[in-house]
């Protein structure tokens, strides 16, 4: 444990500087004090307060392709594209927590709901997007694969945002599951959350170590060679929705001792992996009972224990653990294809099993 | 004026292409029909119903460099980059408006007050602004100025952010005229406006037609060579602020029927020119005048005529007119500087010239 809190302040360390040199740059161009001190407020109540996954993940990575521990530069530039992934994910936080009217985030107040900030969290949130490209210009700026770099950032954040407007379309205020199906639900996960979580962190190591669009052949496979990105695209976005698919089960299933909150998918009229499983088994009558009572408040009132009597009836646990043995199977099918060179900067199958190990039969 | 409409309606059909390119291309990603279509309703309701100047500007710009008309192909490439400088000011105008609590753009509801929409807007302008790379990548990718084009729109990006958090703080919802200066508004409208409408622009189309940054000898002048962006630079950004300060001036002094609306800064509280300028010259009883009735409603109600009544005692009209000379006899003297070469693509004071005719004693 004390391993895992020395690794999140070592990455924190790395922040610091990041923010500084942010707040600098700008200052060197003649900007005012107080717009200073405001945008270096939203950096830091909006970025570094997450669990910091994501971010970190670039680390260990590029850690797994060298087959050795990092110098102090390599740490620093790995962990810079680790906090350019924060940057995006605290530009879609601040952004959605307006548009849903959420109250809190990580125990505090969303930024919006701050008196002296309000609408202009909308602004803030493209700020933090905008720094993003600010840090890959000042860090890596010289490197062949910069460019690279700026279509991976942009890509993922039009991906991001295709995800966030179907999710939108889908479960508007009103409630209405017709519009859900398993098949729409894979398409947000997917969209809203792999690219993001999965796929940019190990493309972002990728760069890093050099790995270029080669194709590689495949172990045990008569299909033409791949390119390296699309092997990893392959294995992260399913096990992305895994992942998610994971999430949304546990907000039906565990305990608050267990997951740290209480479960708010079916009051608040989620398009969650329970409902559409749910939606696809029942019968005319269970249908009746999820039309009527999915979407109701309040948190452990008469509606949301008549959706979890139906969500116990079909069968979710055990429709769960299935999904999950099969979704398990494909994923260490397709890493153990990946071939394993020998020497350093090279993709490997450690990378992936290192993010499944992290997430399978996780309980919270 | 057939002339100019044939110009807008040339310009206008690159966008019915450029809207259907990026429909196309998400269609091929499996998205669902029904967001296409919403995607689509976006992209038509915010991008090409304005005044079109900054994107036409690339086209005509370009014109200049190349000393002759363009080719059908010419003229696409131009054109579409000035689509992309039109969604980047989309992404601004949605944005601004839930931000500054706008009810109407351009004649119509503003986006995120249509029913269906509301706080939607937020991520549909962040997707105008991620339209822009589906497009350099598609148009330019293979050109070596296509890492300078991403650049270009990401830097430009951040100073209009930038401006933006100036202004949303130096212009709070409560009054405060202590916080406003001549140099605050400078520096708002620089950030806020001049990068992205006058040297955007001219950047884009020096870009396509290949002019380097190699730094070329000044006119007539001992100091070194520039690089011509800086020479552009130099020129445009002070233009932009005679602009926006003309467009300050015109909202206090035009007519209705010559400005074509009622003018609203005063009463909107706005960090104009105009307020700026008479606190610098108020007495103190004019100063408790101002203090008293700036930034009351209603339009033309008595707070409004008090202000008025301080502008013209303190001359704003002689003031405006003598800061107009001043600004324009520093721009014409650094456009005499710009070299002439005699072969197509280089730059050229014509690029400027143009801008300045079409803005030297407007009157609406």
């Amino acid at each position: 444990m004390a391993d895992k809190a020395g690794r999140r302040m070592r990455f924190e360390q790395v922040y610091a500087k990041v923010a500084e040199d942010l707040v600098k740059e700008m200052r060197k161009e003649g900007i005012p004090e107080e717009v200073l001190a405001w945008y270096q407020q939203n950096l830091d109540y909006n970025v570094p307060g997450g669990k910091l996954n994501r971010g970190m993940s670039v680390v260990d990575t590029v850690e797994i392709l060298k087959r050795r521990p990092l110098v102090e530069e390599e740490y620093v530039r790995a962990a810079v594209l680790g906090w350019c992934i924060e940057l995006l994910q605290a530009y879609f936080l601040v952004s959605d927590d307006i548009m849903d009217t959420s109250i809190t985030r990580r125990g505090h107040p969303c930024w919006y709901r701050k008196p002296e900030v309000g609408m202009i969290a909308i602004n803030d949130s493209f700020m933090l997007s905008s720094a993003i490209y600010r840090l890959l210009k000042a860090y890596f700026k010289k490197e062949t694969y910069y460019v690279d770099l700026l279509e991976l950032f942009l890509e993922t954040t039009w991906q991001t945002e295709i995800g966030q407007l179907i999710d939108l379309i889908t479960a508007p205020e009103e409630v209405n599951l017709s519009k859900f199906s398993l098949e729409r639900h894979s398409l947000i996960v997917i969209w809203k959350t792999a690219f993001y979580s999965f796929y940019l962190p190990v493309a972002c190591a990728m760069h890093i170590c050099g790995i270029p669009h080669t194709p590689i052949p495949l172990i045990d496979s008569t299909d033409p060679p791949k390119d390296p990105y699309d092997i990893a695209k392959s294995i992260l976005l399913p096990l992305g929705e895994y992942f998610q698919v994971q999430d949304d089960y546990l907000d039906f299933s565990g305990t608050p001792e267990q997951i740290g909150k209480i479960g708010t998918d079916i009051i608040d009229n989620k398009c969650s992996w329970c409902i559409n499983t749910a939606l696809l088994h029942a019968s005319p009558a269970q249908r009746h009972i999820l039309d009527e009572h999915y979407g109701k408040k309040p948190s452990g009132g008469e509606s949301e224990l008549k959706i979890k009597a139906v969500f116990d009836e079909i069968g979710i646990r055990e429709k769960y653990a299935a999904y999950e043995e099969d979704v398990v199977r494909l994923i260490r099918g397709r890493i153990a294809k990946v071939p394993e060179a020998e020497q350093e900067n090279t993709l490997r199958g450690e990378v992936f099993e290192s993010f499944l190990s992290k997430i399978y039969k996780r309980r919270k």
